[in-house]
């Protein structure tokens, strides 16, 4: 089969590959109906993933049809249309009992990092039943492609931030995560989503797509200006809650800025550099710092909201690429080539 | 009357100062029975707070009986016996109504600070109606000395903690907040409570009255020698909940080290430099840090376990000293002498 | 001024009445810009309220203009426009501290019931400060007109049933309250609403404005059909929240037997006689049963929800009628005609 | 083997058995070492279980050592010592997922009840990896006999009501759950446990052993009397929360009638009988009824409580009899000979 293979400095190419098969009694193999290309596929092919093994093929968000299954896998079969976990996860260790899932002590993220991933025809997933979500008759594949990856991560950082209803949300980044994080954020009722982004057509975009009420632009402004414009949009105070998506020093200091006194700061970005907490200068603000990585489990009700038209995620689709022309497609995912958000990976043809 | 009065300038004097009287309607005027130092104390004295106002009365952490009331004050009257709250505030804005009343728009920690606060024979309290908890019969004034202050900081610090029964709690500092911080941890049933500090005193302090059940003492060791330490006595994961009561670059590194994935830490110390927060390092960790400083109210319940004897503070009366020799209390709690934990002022005589 | 008195013996009639003015320095004085009809109001009038006093204004739900406040009323002036909650409360006794406002050991019920009501062109409200929410400039008076009653329980039944994303609700009684309720839940984003009644006509508006998705009329049908039709849309479970807001003993059966094992079940409305609870034969279920009255407190974010345009309550006004028809009105409102749900008073004319 | 056998017409006889044999593949036999007699044995010999298949093995609470497990147990080997759930689930269906495992799709109460349970020298104990909790090694057998029963029982019953510290409880029967229920609402230090029984043994034992603080024998008194006395030691208000363990219609009634406005009252009983629920009556009061039986799940934490010596059953255990003498433990634990609260089995001797 042909899949896309990194060797760890910064070149990637479409190789043959023997098709994968089972290996252990809980394992799936699945075959690729749908994947996309995400931010941390760059970092591997990059080498800024440590962890990463290259001369593996890339890729960890998608969705397919099961194809085989190992004796130990009770809840899925052959034909099931599913959406799959960027984790892999054991579901009975004590991490796993409580929910925390990414640090599963059998899991954790493998697929496209450390085991061949999805940028192929066909996949191997470890611990499938843990692994997999049903996608109901009425969602498309590629409604529910976002699913195990960045809706999971929007999911959790519009939990996680503690929302209620009335309550001014501010997310830094309308990136892919940053457009989910909103679209999650907008079914707890919050009275209004802020936006924070230095790329004025992510912003329009959240704007267009009523995923924002107000736009901020970082750019040419100070720390101060941008704080005195979130507090003017929050009665004074700033904002209730925080989700800082985008990564960087800037960034970071903007979201324990722009909250109010005892708001929820969630950090679901990664970061490539150590950040500084002042707590000298917060001591008064009683603020909660969530950091930490996405668990992608317990999609179901997710899955459920797609079903019912409450989560599209469409507007992230930019273009089409079939498997063949997948280079095509991480040049223009790479280069923001016209705004592209995601580059969707279609079958090979 | 006498009151002890800073320049700040490391200058402290017992003067004579007019008695106070009521200015607002909600004000009351408490005759104090038992007072104590705080570190704080020492922080002002120093110059170190910049918005506390010399020549002004210290002391915020107290008990007395009311004298007299202003026409706004409803709950309490003359003869009242009260644990008085570090904390002025007015109960109805939008920080009070969610009870984080230390982000008061009308208040915060006033007494001893920007006001004449307690080390003196009468003290004028604002906001009284929400300033005050009611001393039942059976608790003495010592019992309850310390709820407004350090025992409300303990009980905030466990309370934000989600103890969990059976949760290993690492708690840093072994010093007055410290130990308040254990005595209201071991009421919530967690499996161990582990005390670091580098005063092997205060450790033996916390293991003799059955406050915490392992010692750690991080002196000539690494920072992940501790952590083999932590995590010896926690299943190989690192503690379920951490508070970090101590207040530097070292202890704040520990707290995040010596806590499993997706333990809450809790820094209710407070800090005089800023501190770094390596996210890179602790991506997978998922911690939830809560910084900040104590919200002394809704001390009822407090104030019923002290008089079920479920909490005991007596253990952190090293001496008292009549208001004549403050002074002498000062040097003594600054000192640490003879391991000292706290100074007690009893009334002039 | 006019004002609707009854005698408790089923005669209402419009008198000529002095003009309220403040008693106690906790009153204000509000102008009634709008009010209506309550079925509470017919159960007074025909004396099955025992505790209602006859000789007295009736009315309790209502949005007006503050034109006097006694001293101890800081919260708001004359010229506010305001919705006022149906009870009263102090705000600071054992069950206000825990916002369980209408178990308040200084008030509760007592507008239109045992003191004069808003059915008038004046109206005396105690403890003012605590029986208000404002008003914002963009919100009309008839959009904030149910808030301080129906739209309250309806947000108070929403919240307790412990809706999830995804979950099916099933709404008991499509009258006011039903739909309300209905309204909130909504914003809770189940995956279905199924509403319960036996007028075809509420069902019919409960589906036409989108409140509903599923409508049973149990007309006809026994218990074992209704709770099959339940279970036929909720996977073969039942529903995971009901919510009871008709109030007889045939609803209040189907209610328990139409929730799935473990579900709530809120019981929101007023019943005339003792239910019967199976015990034995519903052991194995598990379910929770919330009895009780609305806390019409904490409105501030329900009124935030109006504001932002996600709860609108237009379509229960079925007709106006000045105040010097209100006889009509009640009339209208008894006898349902053509199909009314709610009957506003506007202003005398 | 040796095991008690019921004829479903209140006869039970010790008979000879095949030892049972593994049948699916997540089956495990357990030899047992310590068994108990549960109330509803005898309701089950009596015939009073309609479920409850005649000519089965009875039993259901007992601990012993794994003697075999099928290929598809994974979390216990032959050797370990363990505690056993009365109730088996899947751990994966929609209930078990939500951790209500006693409405699991594949179980619920089967042990002793339709298949073979324990009062015998081994039990095949099916879904084991869901089954069991490990016996620490400093915990003895019958310090953990009661784990997964009533021991689970009185720990459901005090985690769903809710207790806060300084709490009122008021918990309605004085035998072995009502006892294991003081015991562990203990642990969320009440300000005070409130024991209702009309066998004065019983209180006198509750009171003895420090379980409750107040003991209230309600023969010949009426139930406003009682509602009198309850209050007068609650401020006035009635129990903060109630747990009903006895499960007659004078409990029950008792039971919302000494809880406080807005009290969680937990149904933790079994009935025989239909209950009243006076709905008009209590309509101010704002009750939440929690009703059902005991999901025996997640006990590693209240086996942590039992190794930490915060969790003592010994005073439950009357008296020991080995196998040989069943039917004698059956006859005086039926008739409460010498206040017997649990008679124990021993091995076959």
């Amino acid at each position: 089969m042909k899949a896309l293979v990194h060797d760890g400095h910064r070149t990637i190419a479409l190789l043959d590959r023997p098709r994968p098969h089972l290996i252990d009694p809980t394992d799936a193999i699945v075959r690729v109906t749908r994947s996309t290309i995400c931010t941390s596929d760059l970092h591997i092919m990059r080498g800024a993933v440590p962890r990463a093994l290259p001369d593996t093929v890339l890729g960890h968000e998608f969705v397919g049809v099961v194809e085989e299954v190992g004796p130990g896998v009770t809840r899925f079969s052959p034909g099931d249309r599913v959406a799959v976990n960027c984790e892999t996860f054991c579901g009975e260790c004590f991490f796993c009992k409580r929910g925390w899932v990414n640090n599963c002590e059998h899991g954790g993220w493998l697929l496209g990092c450390t085991i061949d991933g999805c940028q192929a025809e066909y996949v191997r997933v470890p611990l499938a039943d843990n692994a997999f979500t049903r996608i109901p008759e009425r969602v498309s594949d590629e409604d529910a492609l976002f699913l195990g990856d960045i809706l999971a991560t929007g999911w959790w950082g519009a939990r996680l931030a503690e929302i209620e209803p009335g309550s001014s949300v501010a997310v830094i980044g309308a990136g892919p995560v940053g457009l989910t994080t909103m679209m999650c954020a907008r079914l707890m009722n919050p009275g209004s989503i802020i936006a924070l982004d230095v790329d004025e057509a992510r912003l329009r975009c959240a704007i267009d797509h009523g995923l924002a009420d107000i736009a901020i632009n970082p750019t040419g402004k100070s720390q101060t200006e941008v704080e005195a414009l979130v507090r003017e949009a929050t009665h004074g105070r700033g904002a209730d809650a925080v989700i800082e998506a985008a990564g960087s020093s800037t960034t970071f200091e903007a979201a324990w800025r722009i909250a109010r006194p005892n708001a929820v700061v969630v950090v679901s970005a990664m970061y490539e550099q150590d950040q500084v907490l002042p707590l000298p200068q917060m001591y008064g603000k009683n603020l909660i710092f969530k950091t930490g990585g996405v668990d992608a489990s317990g999609l179901d009700e997710v899955m459920a909201l797609i079903e019912a038209g409450k989560l599209d995620t469409g507007l992230l689709i930019s273009k089409r690429y079939p498997l063949n022309d997948i280079l095509d497609a991480y040049r223009a995912f790479e280069a923001r080539e016209d705004d592209c958000l995601k580059a969707v990976i279609t079958p090979w043809e």
